[in-house]
């Protein structure tokens, strides 16, 4: 398999602070964005926080969904990595961003496994 | 809880080949590196591909550690990614480095739940 890959990494503000703490949902949620974007889904681990906030990862045949929620912060930091060339990780960062409804969404890609890493600013505001 | 984190991105050349096929030392390797870092940990998920490359995630209490190998390439792409300022997130990805044997590392640091991205870049090598 070859090394290249694309990172694309979120960070999601103003989002809908009922989801952001909602463990099944988030699941659910990363879940269908992965198969929105075609991955091959390997493993599923979420954890819930006391008193709020959810951390989890699905790893997929193709990398790594992974999210950090602070729902007292309206904030969820977002990371979709896929390898080779025949994904897109916009799409499930996407999908993940209008499922958790931010109002902002930085973004930036990183490639991967290509040598010196160059990253890509692309800030969109999201409404 | 607040939002800030530091997420280290490392390209890991030259490893050493059966380390990257062997999911059981690369778990401990992660295991080990969370704690050598002092995190607490949540969650652990390895997956080992057929037929060469392990992929893996650590869940803690401060963000993630992941892996994904490439053994026929001797190439690591590891994250390493701690919120709040109590842990050193390079001291993981150093302890990493070293376990794997990586001839090259090839870093940046993206800080995280601050607002828009600014990645430090800092290209190391190792021998």
């Amino acid at each position: 398999m070859d090394t290249m890959g694309r990172h694309v990494i979120s960070e999601l503000w103003g989002c809908n602070t009922d989801k952001l703490n909602d463990m099944k949902f988030i699941e659910e949620t990363f879940v269908n964005a992965a198969l929105n974007a075609g991955a091959e889904i390997r493993e599923v681990a979420f954890h819930k926080f006391a008193p709020h906030g959810v951390s989890g990862v699905v790893i997929i045949s193709e990398s790594h969904l992974t999210i950090h929620s602070f729902p007292e912060h309206g904030y969820a930091s977002i990371d979709v990595y896929t390898c080779g060339d025949r994904i897109d990780p916009n799409v499930a960062a996407t999908y993940i961003a209008e499922a958790l409804g931010a109002d902002k969404n930085e973004s930036i890609e990183v490639p991967r496994g290509m040598g010196p890493i160059e990253v890509k600013q692309k800030l969109s505001a999201m409404s």
